[in-house]
């Protein structure tokens, strides 16, 4: 069944099919507030189960205070088509570390290699509460 | 000059570089926060000046409590190579309307046609406050 709002065009996708483009994918976009602010990085990520796993060094990414809720976000876009899809998960920011040794194995054996350099030895995990994603495409009537 | 971070070999591009990549893409991130919850959703953009401008509905981006704070974001990658640029842009959220005759003959001629349907006749910009921008390439060294 698709989901379609009749007056963006904009389809709705169901839990499964946001996954299925999670799995799919190795860059996405954190984003968290800190002090008010949105804060917004891309990091390459896997999946464990449903959880998006990354890796970070200490400091700015890891501080207890960014902890709160964050959204996870990736997309693919078609300049010429006009058209893409996005993927919104979110949920909590939480360490993975060796006092749970089933889920710290596991997420060390997801292969995450960042592109940029560092040891980024500690794994942060976002367990959607929520996933939500939309589809565009090609509009019939696309003048404004 | 290139900024290249010893640790992660991470190069910072500078303000000029940031803006020409954002005068370059058409498709970013608006991320902003709503009740301490950070929400992002991609829009078709145009620059005029240094602002990022996007269309949008009445509704969920137009409130007035989402005009706080929020982070613009672009990227590209390129998985084989392991390597792709950031830019990030923070400001504020502001309508442009009709009482700054000016700057909205302005927004409305840049041609920002989003790839959803809907009216989209609202036109929002984020005037950058900081403007960063950060560049990966392969690491000679990518063992973790």
């Amino acid at each position: 069944m698709r989901w379609i709002d009749s007056r963006t065009g904009i389809e709705r996708l169901d839990r499964a099919e946001c996954l299925r483009l999670l799995a799919g994918e190795e860059v996405g976009r954190v984003a968290f507030v800190r002090h008010g602010v949105p804060e917004i990085f891309p990091v390459n990520y896997a999946l464990d189960g449903e959880a998006v796993v990354f890796r970070t060094d200490p400091g700015t990414k890891l501080d207890a205070e960014r902890r709160g809720p964050a959204a996870f976000e990736i997309d693919e876009f078609d300049r010429a088509e006009r058209s893409g899809w996005s993927v919104v998960a979110l949920g909590r920011l939480e360490e993975v570390t060796s006092t749970d040794a089933a889920a710290f194995d596991r997420v060390r054996a997801l292969g995450i290699q960042p592109w940029a350099e560092g040891d980024k030895a500690h794994w942060l995990r976002l367990v959607p509460t929520t996933l939500s994603g939309r589809r565009v495409t090609p509009a019939p009537d696309s003048e404004s």
